[in-house]
């Protein structure tokens, strides 16, 4: 897992306060504002959503370009018109995504030219590198597919390696509504990502660049497992506030906190002090609770430091039924540092695998500290690992077994993390459902290995 | 994992080509359409996204509304109102969500009655309970928090038992450009999905289920793994397309196709008589390809079957970490049927948890037919489980070990399954990058379970 799974934002700082008292010069947003456009029937279902525009947005916050308003609109010319019309009246980038293919849903490029009131124009080279795609699969190009070389009139065309669609960018002037000149800035994109990703990364973002006032940001993002959001603010807001200037996001989600701080300054090398200063301070005062400063995953960076410390890992898990293991073999390379270990679901396995003794598990219960121990050490003895961890808990919705676990309650997990010296076992009560339970067991046996690695 | 994996529609057939022929009484929607505002900056930033969307497209497709718009907006005043002033002015029943907290950034009512022209007043019987509620923890309410019970003249007020704002159901007329009364339903929603979703299931559908024309929609999940889309759809299009009543949803993804039929008719029973002669004639072309009809998982139809047969299982997994048990496990009650296994994914490991001799991993190599076997044969006899199954293969982006497997390509898997008369063993060459290497054996690993339980 690269991602933090299903990040949930609770709290982000809100920029149009943060900035209030900020020099203009080195605001981190420029005046000028942008609409993505999705257009796609099938992102007006159930069952699917415009993922495109969170890229987008990134990419244009780098540029100091603000993101005002996302909207998403079905294969309908009036109403793609209608949202063309608007977006191009209330903000100055407009950014389309989607609905340049050959079929008669794509209405993207007939759209825009009807909102800008311009025309469109067939590109003859579009129109012969088209031909020669389709020639080179021994195929007569259908006629529908000629449309994909229409160009909105003053456009410049961006060839599309990825994809038969190009992709276009209009820098215009047009007249508001009070006949005064206004700019505007009209891109189309195709929509699948890993057409528009390339194409906006490569060829928009320069020109978009090129066409805004320049600005130098720096970013800096802090990843913390297991603290409450709460404890984390409460620790760094009387940091982060003496820095009026850098913008804070807040991330929570997962069992884990993300600090985001951006800076806007007229030199990139001033920009990146700032933030060094920022998350020195930060970084002393949470001492070793920040995993990460340069984007590794809690895995990866566990991964990286029995690396450095040449030594290897294997786990025993019940509750979590593999997770752990999956979590770390999902890092290329991890087979240098874990060798693997075994998902003791069932009591016997506990003892087939790990060597714990029945009568411990029928006397103290497959969720005890005792079990939880003779796991990570038998676990460590049969494979030969310098550390052995293991998870058993109760992850629920059903009570624990019959036996000396019945009245366990749901939540409670120990976690034991055995090395040739010592073995330490930890007691939790996880609040949540049977996923996050599970979820969050994994994410604290990494940070008990990350810390017994410090 | 309850939900299909980062599930991507990839052909989604288009509702509004597909209704031409039918009978206006028997259309799948209304000729009322909706637009979702979301309101909250941070849904303009790359971090988070508006999904309460999803949810309320389903629930509004269940009554016969198709969505139109979506529009995301940031946490300002004249934005908001622009945005509720056109949804208001293009779409039947606007539904906002979020935006009705407390604080000055909360601006949905301050919108939406703009937008209407109508005036906001204090509902009393929400201003007590909201003084009852910080009564109830001793404390003083701020007096930010008195615009909470702050109602769109003329709405409906919802109690929201789960959090402080109520939702509000506003159904009335305005006049439209010419002049002409046109009917509008506006919502608001709070955007927390605990609160809204039960607010609108319990509260809001049913008011706008007695506001809209009837309907009686059924509908039908088909579930099939691993066959390419293009190929299911060759064989059931023949099938579906005579039923041009019903609209069918092709969703594909992580290993998985789905088959959605949606039907409406006069009476509930026509409906789902429809869809049941649909969905048999398509089950009897797919035969078992289809391994669910009812919206169970691959895993939980899996251990379903085990279940019925009274058979344990237990998983020896190399390229997949853990992968396959961890879907195993996160299916409560799995213990049942699901003992455990191994995670061998280092060599020696293969040899101490499931006996497979070394000179056979040295002279095959671990990714090889013969391992394969061994593991699964060995992991059935060290657990005791009726069924062993096992998978190794090159997930990539790194080559094979050194030895056999070096020239081996990437993708490359060898899964095995053994009971207590017989191994099969089966290679596949699977594309993609490591994540879709490992989550398509897993998906292959449980198919081949599943056949074999049949």
């Amino acid at each position: 897992m690269k991602e933090l799974r299903g990040v949930s934002a609770k709290s982000i700082h809100n920029r149009y306060h943060r900035e209030k008292s900020i020099n203009p010069a080195e605001r981190l947003y420029s005046n000028m504002i942008a609409e993505i456009i999705a257009a796609g029937s099938e992102m007006l279902t159930p069952f699917r959503q415009d993922t495109n525009s969170l890229y987008l947005t990134e990419g244009l916050n780098d540029l100091g370009v603000q993101v005002a308003f996302k909207t998403i609109v079905g294969d309908n010319l009036a109403h793609l018109t209608s949202a063309a019309i608007i977006a191009i009246s209330r903000v100055d980038i407009v950014i389309f995504s989607g609905g340049l293919g050959p079929t008669e849903d794509d209405l993207t490029r007939e759209a825009a030219a009807a909102a800008l009131g311009i025309d469109l124009h067939a590109d003859n080279a579009v129109l012969a590198a088209l031909y020669k795609r389709f020639a080179a699969r021994q195929m007569v190009m259908p006629s529908n597919n000629a449309k994909q070389a229409n160009v909105l009139d003053g456009a410049d065309v961006i060839h599309n390696k990825y994809g038969s669609a190009p992709a276009q960018f209009l820098d215009t002037t047009i007249l508001d509504t009070n006949g005064k000149p206004v700019r505007k800035i009209v891109i189309l994109l195709p929509g699948p990502p890993k057409e528009l990703k390339p194409l906006f990364d490569d060829e928009v973002k320069p020109r978009l660049a090129a066409s805004l006032p320049v600005r130098h940001l720096a970013k800096r993002i802090l990843r913390m497992a297991l603290i409450p959001e709460s404890h984390i603010d409460a620790r760094t807001a009387p940091i982060y506030q003496q820095y009026p200037d850098v913008e804070t996001t807040i991330l929570a989600g997962s069992g884990e906190i993300q600090l985001h701080f951006l800076c806007a300054k007229p030199t990139l090398a001033d920009a990146d002090a700032r933030l060094d200063e920022l998350t020195e301070k930060i970084e002393a005062e949470m001492e070793d609770a920040i995993f990460s400063s340069h984007g590794e995953s809690l895995e990866e960076v566990v991964l990286l430091n029995l690396g450095l410390r040449h030594l290897t890992l294997a786990t025993a898990e019940s509750c979590t039924g593999g997770l752990l293991a999956e979590r770390l073999t999902a890092v290329p390379g991890s087979s240098r540092y874990f060798l693997g270990g075994a998902v003791v679901y069932s009591d016997a396995l506990k003892t087939t695998f790990a060597g714990v003794p029945t009568e411990l598990i029928a006397t103290k219960g497959p969720v005890s500290p005792e079990v939880a121990r003779a796991l990570a050490e038998g676990m460590r003895v049969r494979t030969g690992a310098a550390l052995g961890i293991s998870i058993t808990g109760i992850a629920g919705p059903g009570p624990g077994a019959p036996g000396p676990d019945a009245n366990k309650p749901i939540g409670l997990v120990y976690i034991a993390l055995a090395d040739s010296q010592n073995t330490q076992v930890k007691e939790f009560q996880l609040p949540g459902d049977r996923e996050r339970i599970r979820l969050w067991a994994s994410q604290h046996a990494l940070e008990l290995i990350r810390h017994h690695l410090l």
